[in-house]
């Protein structure tokens, strides 16, 4: 069996949302296992002394231009989100928590988190919506609470945000196949390249 | 008939060295001209803050990869250059008198200058090596290192460079299409479902 598929991302980026809507399928065409692995952009951008992509003078309103037109091109649902970016911490401890947990709905639940926040316009940056959505999909919302809160989960995140920057991820969508590192939605077809040559 | 595709470039940028070898196919296909318009990357990543990819921690190395990566999966003939990057006012304005002249070799001169940086270690950011490679393709080298001087095509070197940033152009390869904007080697699929979708 190959290695899993590592995909690191923040709820608050637009490319990992459209990465998050067809990354199952480009592990399954390669018969791998996907890693879900919430990160903080945070820290990364100041590790490479950058800002919000939005932020950023001329390329800021660029990048609002592409986010809209990339998903009608993808026919990927998308209202751009306001308030953006947003801080994302409970949505990505509330990953951790299910993962720790051994949960099974770990995949369909980051994918609610992005779908709620890009096509739906619900603030996942309040833990209190994160919850509520939690309970619409059938989740323990009492339960998460207390995870979200827990000190090993919050450790948990740091680890995985350190651990992430150690091997180089400075942006998110970023993907590892075999330790190979690939950065951005648009690198989708690379992958199938590279496996393919691979 | 349609409008003609804006592609500029500074000479100094791999992606935009990958996008030129397929621009001409990508035009091509939707019946349009191709502008080749050379420009300078210091005066954008002064307007948005930025620096050069490979000197951004983290993303520096991630892009030296990418370059090697992005070349071999499209089967682009690459070697890493060295000095990179280089300054490529010579070359710019070389292109810019070309046009002028009404040359009818504008396209294989960008072309062969590129291929030159990218594919033979060959320095362009020399004067010398620019005048060397146009009397190797038959071109009046006396004739291109007078205009390369001449004041007129030093002028319209800043008015493209003042020009393409009122535009919105931050980085290169920039592509407009009909007015649309398109950044990197990597919107190639994105201009190929735009067009099918105007």
């Amino acid at each position: 069996m190959a290695e899993p598929i590592d995909f690191y991302f923040d709820f608050s980026s637009p490319y990992a949302y459209f990465a998050s809507t067809g990354i199952e399928a480009l592990a399954a065409e390669s018969g791998r296992e996907l890693r879900w692995r919430p990160i903080l952009l945070g820290p990364m951008f100041k590790a490479t002394g950058s800002a919000p992509l939005t932020e950023v003078p001329l390329k800021g309103s660029y990048a609002r231009h592409d986010f809209e037109r990339t998903a009608r091109l993808f026919d990927i649902p998308y209202r751009q989100p306001d308030p953006f970016p947003i801080g994302t911490v409970s949505a990505a401890r509330s990953v951790l928590f299910l993962q720790k947990q051994g949960s099974d709905k770990v995949a369909p639940w980051a994918r609610r988190l992005f779908s709620a926040y890009f096509a739906e316009q619900r603030n996942i940056s309040d833990t209190n919506v994160v919850l509520a959505l939690a309970g619409e999909m059938g989740l323990d919302s009492a339960a998460m609470a207390a995870g979200i809160a827990r000190d090993d989960i919050k450790a948990l995140l740091k680890t995985e945000v350190e651990g992430a920057l150690a091997r180089g991820v400075f942006g998110t969508p970023f993907i590892f196949v075999d330790g190979e590192p690939f950065w951005g939605f648009d690198r989708f077809d690379h992958i199938r390249k590279w496996l393919a040559m691979a």
